[in-house]
Parts: C-alpha cells; structure tokens; sequence
C-alpha cells in the first residue's frame, strides 16, 4: 500500500480477516482496485470501506447490475444464498456469515461470504463436514421450495465434489478406503495445463472412492435440507430480506436470526 | 450500428430478442450480413427486415434453395420440422415459435425457431425437460408418420444427448447419480482442441451416467411422441402448410393452431 | 469445362448423375482426365464417352489390365461383383446399377457402379439396410459359391461396419441403443490426423454399440445370401456374362435379368 | 536392368517368380547386389545365378556363416526348418517349397523359401489356414522332436499371429466374430511410427477377438503337429539332409520326398 | 567445506550422520547455509551448530515462526509429532529419534527427526514395516486424541502409500502377489516430468495390488494405533513437553520416556 | 586392440568367453579400460589379468570399496550371493559359475558370474527355466536363512518378471496362453523413450498373462527354495567361505562344493 495515499485511520487487520488465502499478487490487485474505486469518486485517499468494497469485485469479479435478471431467477437466487447463509449459522465450527447478496458478480448469480474467526492451516474431519453441508444449502434451499434445481447450484456441486473426492483420496478421512493416499501429484502439465490426475489405481478403486465422494456429498445434502426443513420460516425471513435489500451485512444477517434463537446443530 | 445507414424507425429491441446468446462478434456479423443485403436490394438504409433476415443466416448459414431436394426429403423435412414445432407449442413453459421453415439453410434442411420470452441466465430442470422433448419432436413425427427414421434427426439427437448428459453430471438433476459432478472443465487444449472430457470417475459410474443419459431422452421421446400421436391432425394441419408455404412466421404458425384449441402439458 | 474444346452434343445432365457427392476438386480433375484421355486419342474436342471414362477413373484410380490375374481370381471376382450387383437389382429403394465390371483399377480388382436416381441428402433407415445388404452381396455370394471367403471382401466389410456404426450411434437408429448419440465429432485433429474417436461412453455401451453393429452387418448379410440364394441361376447368368464380357454397362446387366422377370423385395 | 552389363541368356521370368511382392526399390536393390556379387566373383556380367542368389540377401539379410553356432543349435534348426517344409509340401493349396535352407542369414538362424506358382492378389481363407499351418510347422516340430520350444520360433509365432489377427478383424473369416470389421487404418502416425491401431471396440469384443485369434493358431498348430506325427520318418528325412547338406534347393527336397509317396491333404 | 572459514574442532561425523542420503549438491546448499547463518550471527568462522541448524533448513524448508497458529491447530501438530516419535521409539528396530518439533516449517506444521544408527544400504521387510507404523503415529494419534483426523497427516500417507506400493510391486514383500515386480522404470520423461507410471499388467492385479497396499496400511496403522493406545500416559507427557518447549532434542526426548521404562515392541 | 600395445601371450578366447553379448561399444570401452588399468599399474603392456579384471568393471561398474557397508548388510549379501551360485550350480543345463563376490559394484551389492560354455543364440524352455530359478536363489537364501527378504532382491525381481512375461507372450513357452505372440515390438520411441508397449489384447488376456507370469515366478522360487533347504549346509559352507574371502573364482567356488559330491538336478 506504500505508493498510494492511504486514509490514516485505516484498520489493516479488517482487511486482512476479509482476504484469507490471498496470494501476494492477489493484495496488489485489491490495493489497486481500491485506489480505482476512490478516484471513480473523486477521493483523493483511499478509505477502508474503498478496500472491502474491492475484495469483493477481486473475488468474484465486477457486480453486473445491467444483467437483465427474470423475477422467477432473483426468487430462485435469493432462496439459493438464503439456503447456504442459513446452514452457515446453523451447523457448529462454521465460519460466520459477513455478507450475503443476490447482485450479480462475474459469472455467479449471487453469493454467500463465510470468513473463518481464525485464519487456520489444518482443517479437520469435522470441518470439511461442516464445509460440505454449506456448500449444498443452495441446491438443498432450491428442492425444497421448488421441489427441482436450476443451473445455478452447477459451481457448488463441482466444488463439493471436488473436495469430497480430497477427503477420501488424498486425507484419508473415509472409513471404507482406509487412511491411503490414492493418486499422486505428479500429474503432469503440458503446454501449461494438466493432462491427468495420474489415476494409479485399479477400477476396483476407482468405483469405491466414487462412492464414497458420493456418499460424502448425499450425507451433506441431507444436513442440510434436515437445517432447512427444520428452519423453514427462517430460510423465509432471509430470503424476503435479501429480495426486499438485494445484500445483507453481517449484522443484519444475524440480526434476522436472532428472534428464531437458533442453537447450533452438530453435524 | 454507428458506422451504417440504418432505417431510422427501426426496432432494437426486436432485434435483440432474436438475437439471444449473440456475441460481439456475432452482432457486428449480423450489422454486416444486413447491410449487404440492403446493398444487394439498392436500398441505401438498411431496415429492420434487413436485419431479422440476416439472423438467420448469421444462426444458421445461408439458405441453399438451389439445392435439389426430392419431394421425399422435404416431406419428411416438413414433418419433422411440424414435429417441432407443436411439441414446442404444447408443452408448459416452453419458449414462443417464431418461425418454422423447410428452406435449406447451411447444413440443415429446415430449422424451427424458438426465442425466449425473456433472456434467463438460470434455468430449471423442468425447463430442460421441455427443451429435450422439443429436441426429440422431428425424431418423432418421422417415426409417427414414416414408422422409421432419417439422417435428418441426427443433429437433435446430439444436441439432446449433451444436453442430457450435462444434466447428469454437471447439474446434479438425476435422482440417481444425484447431486454429484462428474468430470472436469480442467480439459486440455492441445493445438487449438480438447483432447479429453477428462473422465475422473470409474466405469461403475460411467455406466450409470450413461444409463441416465437414455433415460432422459427416452422420457423426452416418449413425452414427444405422445404429444404428436394425440394432436397429429394439427402435425398434419402444420406440416401441410409447411408444405404449401415453405416458411411460417410466428403469426401463420400460431394461427394454423388456433381452431384445435390446444392446451399446455405439463412436461 | 470453359478453358477446353468440349464437342457440343455433350450431355452435361448425364455426366452430372454419374458424379453424385463430388467436389469442386473432383469435377475439375475430372475435366483434367477426360482432356487427356481425348489428346491421347488424338481429338482436338473432348467427347462424352471421355468424360464417363474418366469418372471411374477419378473414383477408383487407374485401369490395371497390365496386372497378372488368376483364373480362381477372376472368377471369385465376377461372383462378388455379381453379387454385388443383383443385391442391388433385387431389393426396393435400391439405386440403379450402372456398371459392373471385373477389370482391376486402383485397388479393387472390380466394381459395381450404383447411382441414386435423384441426389438425395436425407436418407432413410430403410435406405441404409439396402445398401448395407448391397455392400453384403459380395461377400455373399463368395460364401455360397465357394464355401468360403476371400480377401476381397475386405473393403465392402469395412465400409459397411463403420456405416452400421453410424446408424447405431449418430442417427438412433438401433433399437436397443435408441435414439442416444455417443461419441463426438470434437476429434483431435494432430499432425494432421485424428487421435481418437472421442470414446465419452461407458464399456457397458460400447459393447451394446458393438452388438448391434454386428447384428445390423449379420441381417444385412443374411439379407443378402437370401436374396443370392433364391435367384442363383440369375447370379450364374450375370457372372457368365461378366467372365465372357469383363464390362456390362446398364442396359446390358438389366437385359440379362430380364427374362427372369425378377420382382423388388422389401428389405 | 538397363544400365548394368546383364548376361543375355537371362530368364528374366524365373526371377520375378522368386520376387513376388516386391517393390521397385527392392527390385532395384536386388539388381545392384546382383551388380556386387559379379563384381566380386571377376565377372563382367550378371548372370541368372548371381539375381538368384542376390533375392535371399535382399528377403533375409546376408549369410552369416562365420557366427557360431552349437550342434544342438544346428539340430533344433534343422528340425525346425524340416518342419516348415513338410508341411508346406503336405497340405493342398500350400505354394511350392523352393529351398530349404539352416544356413544362417541376417536374425533368422535358417529359412524355408516358399513361392506361390502363381503370383496372386486374392487369398482366400483356406489358403490362409496352410499358411498358417505351415508357419506353426517349425515350432510343432520342435516340440515333437524335443518335447520343448526354443526361441527359434518366436519370429513364426509373431507372423502367424498377426495373420490369424488379420483373419478376424479385417477379413471376416472367424464365424464367431462374423463379417464386421473392426479396428481401421486411420492410426496415426506420428513422428514416423504409429501410435495405436486404434481399438475402436468394446473390451468384451476384444475377449473375443483373442480368443479367435487363438482357436486359429491352436487349430493351425494341430494341424502342422498331425502332418508331422503321421510323417515323423519323412521329418527325419529331410533334417538327416539338411544336417548334411546345409541348403536343400527344390529339386533335392521334393527329391527326399517322393520315395515316401505323399498324398496332398486338406487343411 | 575448503572455501569457508570453518571452526576447527568441527565434528564432521556427527554432520554426516544428520544427513544421511543427501547428495553433493545438498551438502553444497549445506555449508552455504551454515555460513549464511554464521554471517547473520556476525561469526567470522562457520560453527557446528551452524550446520546442524542448517540441516533442517535444507530438509525441511526456513523456520516460519510468524504463521499464525491457532490453539487448536499447535495441540493437534502437538499430538501428531508425539504419535510419530513415541511410535519410532517403541518399536524394534527403528531408528533413534533425533529431535521432535512443532515449529512450523516450509509446507510441515512439525517434524520429528528419525536417524539411522548406520547407514544402511539394504533395507528388510521388518524395517520397513516399522517405518510404516512409524509414518501412521501422527494419523493414529490424532484418530485417539481427537477422535478424527486433520489435513496434517496428508502427506505421512502419501509417503506411506508409496512406500507401501512399492513393497508390493517392487520389492516382492507382500505374500499375495509374490517375489514378481510390476510396473517398469521405463516410464517415459515428457518435457521433464513423468507421463505414466507404465502398467504392464491387467486390472485384476491391479485390483490386487491396492488391496495389499491398503492392507500393508491398515497393519502399520493398527500397529500404531495399539503402541499409542496402550501408551497413552507417555504419548501425553511428549505432547505436553512439545506444548511447552516447542523442539525436543534427543536426549531431552528419551529423557521424557525414561521413567515410564518402555520395553520395544516386535512390529 | 591395434591401437594399445598388448602383451603377446593374451589369451583372445578366454577373454570372449567372459563377454558374451558385448557390442562393439562394449569391447571397445573394455579394452579402453583395460589399458587404464595397465597404465594405473605403470605397466606398458596390457596383460590378460588386465582385461579380465576391466570385464567386471563394464559389466557392473566400478568397485565400490568405500562405501560403508554394516555387518547385517554383508551377511545378507553373502547369503544371497550364495543362493545365486548355488542353485546355478545345481540345475542341469545350467551355465558354470565363474566368480562369487559381495564386493559392492556399481549398484549392485554383490554378484555371482555365470558364462554359458559355448555361445548359444536359440534358447530352450528348460534353459530358462534354469535361468529363472538361479535368479531367484538369492531372494530364496534371503527367505530361508533371515525369514524374510531384503531390497537386495529387487534386481533380481524384476529381471526374472521380465524374462517369465517373455516366455509367455513372446516364445509361445505358457501351456495355458499357447503359441499366440501377444504385445508387437511397434512401440513407439518418442524423444528418445518407449511410450508404451502397445498392449494390443484384451483384459482377460492380460489377466492370463498375469497368471502365466506369476506361475512361472513361483515355480522358479520353489525350484530355488527346494535346492537350498536340500542343501542348507552346502549354502552355508559358500557364505562361509564369501564372508571370509569377499571374492571366490570359479575353482575355489567348485573346490568348496566338491567333498559334497552334489548331483545335478532337473529343473
């Protein structure tokens, strides 16, 4: 931040909660698009709500308020974030919820930002469940209001199975295929992209891992519809807040939240 | 359209509905196409027929009436686009017909064309069960009227076969294999093309994928085909003016309708 | 044709069937051999009969009279071609047969020249099991007539296998496959040559894909020793004439059947 | 020829009966080894014997007679050869035996030269079956002989397993597998070799085009082993000869065997 | 050594014996840290302190005192380097352990330091499964204490998964496949890394294989697993010592386990 | 050996008996090295002790006196050694031991030198058979005498699966998999490196050859495994005899095995 004229009274450490796991290369872009974002307003210091307004367009891409948005996509939207804020808040050792909001960034129709209290290198067994069920409260919030799915949960079902299949392949954290390591990471890149992720093991393998990814996902899912079936007046709650205010802050997140007195469910 | 002489009363926005999905490049295509088309015709403004006639060429090539088509082909090219058609009219939630022509164009024979009422970025699993079911329509007027089929249906059933593919592994819409990705969009390019889909799952799963494929598009024939069996004397009354008239504007189409007093179906 | 003395009474029609799917390419070479074959011949125009010389010449490379042929050749030749060709009179929706011959060009050591009566470009199911059972009849008659096969049917088996490939897996028209396409014509093209056939479906369903092809050749093969076995003595009479004659161009080959009155037979 | 001094007594016939298959470049490599081996005798002429004996070190590689063999080596060799030879000699159909030699040249530790009596382009299956008979003759043999195999059979056993390859997949003359072909010779080439024979067909096809492929060479290797059983004398007659005499030309082989009165049989 | 300025009464052996398998190019990178550190010390002469700090630089990677470690995440490394040492200094024929730590380092959250009394060129199939044991104490720890395990042991079974594959395929260690190698070392360097592993051998044996790989796993983590278990008291006192200091050095390591007079364990 | 002056009375033979299957290259660099050693000696003529000696050293590698070797290491290696020897000396058809040693060499621990008495290029079933359980009696001696079996074997392993999936799919030697050849040298060398050895059979077969591969294997072992535990006392009278001595040259290795008057045993 040394060669742009900074608000003295900036809270770095706020910043720093916001931008878990950002490379170097990835601060440099967000302190640029801050001092953007203050001379688009004629400001000659760049102000910490300069700051956490550009995490986000770093994140997800710039918002795109002129995409013409169908009532039928903002109520499945809503509804969508409603559901991954609220298993959020409701499963134990997750991380809190700072903002959810169906305003259009980049290619995702809306979206959910969790931060973890404490920027953490292990994550346990436990943690990846919690992660998993959030990960589904979209699709879960989705099939239970509308009774099917859209598009829109395509990027959670590829992230969670993504990290299902790391759970049983690569942290040994499924029962049936044991603590092995299974693929390895010498996957070669050509022309600088990745031809294969090296599958060194038997069909045999391959077919029980597939299992236990799947069995990992359908586990979650079910957490989180049993989350959503159980608060369904609160998943209401939150998704007419965000149709009425398109973005909800941490506090008026859980601000929704508190009359329910919601205690935290295990997973 | 800065640098053209355009028709001053011309309308944007019914341009713009017919040109969904359309890129920069395919818009600047489309300028380009209608304004030949003025030129050819020694008009100095280009008009807004100008431009509804190139989308079409820009969508699909430019139409062949030279070639020599057997009394044969375009029987069954009617039907088959008739088929079309009228699955696209019956069935709830489906887009608008706004054309339905038996001119040769590009590789095609015929071509239907359907527009959303409004652009949607999301779209549900219900609505891709109306889509694959109007994909399968010519297939089945073929087999309906004809008792076999022809090479005429082999690009539906290719279009219908990704899409039902990208239904099962992609949007997590098969009770099945349920809420799972499968595959990668980690593709290699290679030259200029992808080299493999990437197949990360094992044949167990390869097989159910595959058995759900079939599933979606026999349930998307047989929704067709029903549909034909019960309203074939309007498939007739289409395919007959098809015949006639060669090409029918959303109006004529609509109208050929409207005496059979059809209702929607749920899909 | 403008760049060469062409003699005036030339039928361009007449050419312009014998020449169905060729190219620009094609056409040109053609007028290329037809003006040498008339400078060889000392002409200063190039006639008709230059022209349809030079068209099997284009399709199947050179006339090899020099070639040493056996006597067990040549007869094995004439039955195949024979057969080839009363397949082809025999069964409904059959193009005509033009030519038969028995003299050796490019690789073949004979050839049956069929022409559809219209260009078509759709073309139906029951079209393809004629002329699957077609490309049998060689193959065919060399069973029935020797007890065996030779090396001869190579090409017609190849040909038919990968068209019955195609009939089950880009134009749905297996039973058991239905009207599911697999595969894709996304093909790596490297160094100028594909890599793979882009096999994106499960073992299970290339074995089914495998089944069918073989059950598509084996009813077009029996088809075809039906059709051969029934009008022996018209085989017989055709290979007579072949063996005595080496050449029979339409007129002659459907003079021969004509006494025996032959009927179209459904496929 | 026409730029080398040939003796003019030469029957240029007799040489291109021992030539069949060979390229211009092999026919133009035969003449100046024939060049070569005049040169070296002090000839100014290439007679007939110097082509003759030029084809062999054109098909096999030159004579190596200074590499040291063992007599159980020369034995196992000559017995091998025998083998080849008489049951090429034993079976209808099976082109003539021309020499038969233990003699070593290029890889092969000896070599039996058979010729067909007429160059042919067509093969048909049964001809096939004594090729294949006669190639699995020297490994019978051995076993016979000493109730073991030796290495000297591994050339045979890869030949004749290409073959019977052939037989299923290319010619359709295996009744399981029936008259589809399968695999194609699109296989790629790259950087001058090829990279896969491109198996376009299910494994459970490929179960059973090994298991033909089998059934060929077993019924072929049963065959050669009755042949050679029934005539175990002749066998010892012909290795007797070739232990002494090293080469037999066709004259002294057919010589051996026409005291033992051979009926031809049927494969 | 020669170009820097190194104390004399330097003890090379007691280098040599801290880095066992390093080659001349990690020695080189070895004096070069230890004179780095020295330089950083202000000493004009490199002590051997400074080359067994440097030691688990070059290992390991630089210290990362700054990471921010969460309680949670310093009482799980805690655990799991206490389970790796105390498993080590249970079992036969082990290595001595040379220093436990739980300061981060490079991509490790701690390390424990086993050293070979010799060094050894041989290896038996006793060793190595004590050395598996020894790889699954951190996992088998964190499994008792906490009841579930972290990302922390990811690469302790990747390591053990390969070294257990090759007791399999390489080494001929495990009863059921037998003294036969799979797989070859001929894979293929493509732009410098791997392509494929080469597997010349069917899916039954690779089916095979992963299960003895799995089972040689499970028996090295029941061994863990019961060493902990049934040494509870000693695994809390390490991991308290850990909490509190941060490294164990060796002799403060055996020093922690003396009064609790462990006898070692047949693996 | 123009070039170098050699001492007259050389013995050329004896030094081609201890090189069989060396290339040009290989005689070359022996004669090279050969000359070193003279020279090294200040000797100006290069002796026959001088080639002999070099023999091992192209073979192997250099002697490798330095490395440390620990006492548990040098037993094994004797034993192993031991194994190697013995059973070589014990089989019929076997070729004579010419030297014994557990000086380290190049990679290898130790080595046991075995010459065929006459330079043989066909091999026979039993000869392998032979040669399989002498490469199998070091991993046997291992078993027998310590219980199980160390690193050392790995070598031996893998040269012994590679020769026994040759017998199989190569020289038709498996009764099961009969005289089929599987695999095609048609490998392709890209950038120097075989990509694959062009697995052109089916699973099922390659799970048979799998089978054949192991059997052989087994059968080799237990061959080794009987010879030794029949003649335990012999076995250990050589590792005696290896630990005392390091080396043992063909009449010393003989001289211990004399006063128990072996008889030489089938395989």
């Amino acid at each position: 931040m040394q060669d742009k004229p900074v608000e003295e009274s900036i809270d770095v450490k706020k910043i720093a909660i916001r931008t878990p796991g950002f490379s170097g290369a990835d601060l440099a872009n967000l302190v640029n698009e801050a001092a953007i974002l203050a001379a688009r307003n004629d400001k000659k210091v760049v102000s910490e709500q300069d700051f956490l307004e550009s995490v986000e367009k770093v994140l997800l891409g710039p918002e795109r308020r002129s995409r013409v948005i169908t009532d039928k996509e903002r109520k499945i939207t809503a509804y969508h974030e409603a559901g991954h804020a609220l298993v959020a808040a409701s499963l134990e050792g997750s991380d809190p919820v700072h903002k959810v909001s169906i305003i259009s960034r980049g290619f995702a129709g809306g979206y959910t930002l969790k931060l973890p209290i404490e920027e953490t290198n292990l994550k346990t067994r436990s943690q990846f469940l919690t992660d998993l069920a959030t990960m589904m409260g979209g699709y879960a919030a989705e099939k239970i209001i509308f009774g099917e799915m859209s598009t829109g949960a395509s990027n959670d079902l590829k992230q969670a199975s993504s990290l299902a299949r790391k759970l049983v392949t690569k942290y040994g954290m499924s029962e049936k295929l044991g603590p092995v390591a299974y693929g390895g990471d010498n996957d070669m890149v050509f022309l600088g992209r990745d031809i294969t992720s090296n599958k060194n093991y038997s069909e045999d393998v391959a077919a029980k891992i597939d299992a236990e990814v799947k069995a990992f996902i359908i586990r979650a899912y079910e957490t989180a519809k049993k989350v959503l079936e159980d608060r369904k007046d609160v998943l209401q709650a939150v998704t007419d807040a965000l149709l009425q205010k398109e973005v909800l802050e941490q506090e008026e997140f859980y601000g929704i939240l508190e009359p329910f007195q919601l205690n935290k469910l295990a997973v």
